[in-house]
């Protein structure tokens, strides 16, 4: 199959006439289409440039670089593929909502105009919602120290993740979303950076953060600001687990409060998807991380975990996940990979449900136990059932600034769960089909009906939301 | 003559049958063409409405809601005109830069593509400046302690502002720029929060900080950070002013080194535009405060009045801005309205050069000096040579962000301020034409052209710019 192909190439040329021209003819001569050539830098002895090549098929890029690479005077330095070339010059940019055509239209956009608005905010603060970007736009802060899978990488190597988030949240939710690297990593230096930048922001979405303090960071800046602190890795998986595991109770036959339910992982996400489970009723569930089941005999030095062991595992199971899961109904992992396998499954009641969720490899081989599960969900987007926090945050977000909320709340948190599960309809229902795809036009508009209509019932809205019907994407 | 007006009502209608209905029935009788009817809020006795009316005709909208004021039922709670009208919902968007179709496009740009990106950034961190928005955009901080002529008005009172000036770095830089509003105000709290946020930014525009703070806020803020850090009420109206000043000499005949320059005012902008005349080659300055021409004998606590005694004032002037401003060739303000008459004017050399900048009430009112001065300049749009900083900042950040630069320094901020001056033809230069529109279409790009070559030549840029001709707007 013949397909096309843009690469990026950056040379290492000699500073000697007819060097450039030698690229180019070669680049010619393989059906290169050659884009733009950026100087990078100058020295005495060479220059390095950066050529855009197009091929019209991608078959040809290796003879190409082999060729450019035997050339005399040329050094191949690097070549940059599809994805990196998707990320030059970053993925968002900040763009005026209205042109500025003429002196009329600067005097009402910025002075002397809009001195009126800022004396109008200064008298009366709630208006900073209606007149400026506030209503509408939210940060996405990290340090970097959870970045995906990937570990502690720092504020740079967070900031594409980050971006491609806030693609997300004006993708699926109309939300403008600003990215925060931080350069501190303490609880109380993030804190501080967090509660200094919040005004012009209608809410704060924590993205990438480790645990435990992201639980502690989280848990201050609710207390302290006036607009909703979220952290992403924790509530927008849970209510995403919470919402899979709604309808696959259902297509399984099963009860909220009689289903064993046991857990793998008890870092953000494991002890928010915890609290959100324990909050929509389940009865019986044990979570477990790397020493096996958390109860309260074992000496636990972490918070959270001491949380854990005071409101869940009602009857002190001990052992290990293998263990533990044992009988149960409900397998959710959020941990690592191959913990499990299929021998394990085939001890937890019949057909049980099985959320296999680390990323990119599950808990357990979804190839060695797809016949002997009620429900499969993983991380994946190869797989059925794929629970995705983009199911969940544009929505939530959303539907907290619709309603101008002070926080998103547990009753916000468990509303847009059972919306979620409510998108899918019980005539689609199925047991490869417990969640809806993110491309789903109505599901954000959606979830972010609940959450408002919660923040209402709540009492954390400040105003009334609109109806929305649906997004554009 | 006939003008169309939009406006937004807002009503607080009694909870009684028929009362929506007669206000839509009025609005019509009117001629009003209804838009959105949004619901504010609700309670058990009344509903708080916000109607947008549109009118072919202005003159119709105080009859109209003179007849809604005496509707039955109905309090008329407020009344929004164009310019808070063109600020409702805010002034910009955060948008991706592609479109986000399916399942492949998330791949690339979210997970698990992005992976590779920060991977790649972790491994050598100078690529987030071609892989990230970083590579383009800066963060326009204030505290709001300084907000135009207004003063303290707090960070919400100030958002309007930077969005305001977040357009104009976009419309006329491409420069892509976050409103970041601090709720705090000591300056070493300011500084840990910049600090805190600089990674995901190429540069910092610090805006509307209060002097004397701003200046050690500027100061520690550069010496820590490896990106630029720019107080534009300080060195963009110092470009600005610089370039007004080059270009009026040449009208008037006087040179540099020669002219005897006073000015009024030793906050932010006027000790640095002391600080680039100097650097320009002003030998004879005397800038005065509000008590009078600052030398060497005044008891001076204020570290830059301080630095303005022992580097300005070779004579050791004494006096009132009155009595100094006697003989001198230039005059320059940027302090408050009305300090000056005609008959100060008068006694200034022959057919000196004003700059009475004050905004909106200069100095002296150009109205009575306009036959006496041989250029005069203002900060208003109203007359010609209007000093107006969005003729600088755009193109300076533009030209920093170029070539990734690590800081804009002295060479860079002279480098602007002469570019900008040529950038009036020699056979265009007039009384009445000393600097060009801030609509003129390449006035950024040859600002940003010679900021990245000073950047070169004075070592702090990371990579050579790009020639850039025009910019679109």
């Amino acid at each position: 199959m013949v397909m096309p192909l843009n690469v990026m190439v950056q040379l290492k040329l000699a500073n000697r006439p007819g060097t450039l021209a030698r690229v180019l003819t070669t680049v010619a001569e393989y059906g290169g289409n050659l884009g733009s050539i950026d100087l990078v830098s100058v020295s005495p002895g060479h220059k390095v440039r950066d050529l855009m090549i197009g091929l019209h098929d991608s078959q040809q890029i290796q003879p190409l670089l082999d060729k450019l690479a035997g050339l005399p005077d040329i050094e191949l330095l690097h070549v940059a593929d599809r994805v990196l070339l998707a990320h030059r010059g970053g993925k968002i940019q900040v763009v005026p909502k209205r042109q500025l055509q003429n002196r009329e239209d600067l005097a009402v956009v910025y002075t002397p105009g809009v001195a009126r608005v800022s004396q109008a905010i200064y008298d009366r603060r709630e208006y900073v919602y209606d007149l400026t970007m506030k209503g509408n736009t939210i940060a996405i802060v990290t340090d970097g120290s959870a970045v995906l899978g990937l570990g502690n990488l720092g504020p740079e190597a967070a900031l594409p993740v980050m971006e491609g988030k806030a693609m997300l949240f004006k993708s699926f939710g109309e939300v403008d979303a600003v990215p925060l690297c931080l350069s501190v990593h303490e609880p109380d230096a993030i804190i501080a950076a967090v509660a200094a930048v919040a005004p012009a922001f209608g809410g704060i979405n924590l993205e990438d953060i480790a645990a435990p303090k992201c639980f502690e960071i989280e848990e201050k800046l609710s207390a302290m600001l006036d607009i909703p602190v979220f952290h992403d890795d924790q509530h927008g998986t849970a209510i995403v687990v919470l919402s899979g595991l709604i309808n696959a109770l259902k297509v399984t036959g099963r009860e909220m409060g009689s289903a064993r339910v046991v857990m793998s992982g008890a870092g953000a996400a494991g002890v928010a998807i915890a609290k959100i489970l324990l909050g929509a009723g389940v009865g019986d569930l044990v979570v477990c991380d790397r020493e096996g089941a958390i109860n309260r005999e074992r000496k636990l030095d972490v918070p959270s975990k001491a949380w854990l062991a005071g409101h869940t595992n009602r009857v002190g199971k001990r052992g290990s996940l293998q263990e533990v899961v044992t009988g149960a109904d409900v397998f959710i992992g959020v941990s690592g990979p191959g913990l499990l396998v299929r021998e394990d499954i085939r001890r937890m009641a019949p057909r049980p449900v099985v959320f296999a969720l680390a990323n990119p490899e599950p808990e357990v081989d979804p190839e060695t136990i797809y016949d002997i599960t009620g429900v499969l969900g993983t991380g994946r987007s190869d797989y059925p059932n794929q629970i995705n926090n983009v199911l969940a945050f544009p929505g939530v977000f959303r539907g907290a600034l619709d309603c101008h909320a002070r926080s998103i709340n547990e009753e916000m948190i468990l509303a847009a769960a059972r919306a979620l599960a409510e998108s899918v309809k019980e005539e689609e229902l199925a047991a490869d089909y417990i969640i809806p795809s993110v491309f789903s036009p109505d599901v954000a508009a959606h979830v972010a009906g609940a959450v408002g209509d919660a923040a209402v019932k709540s009492g954390v809205a400040r105003k009334l939301p609109q109806v929305r019907e649906t997004f554009e994407h």
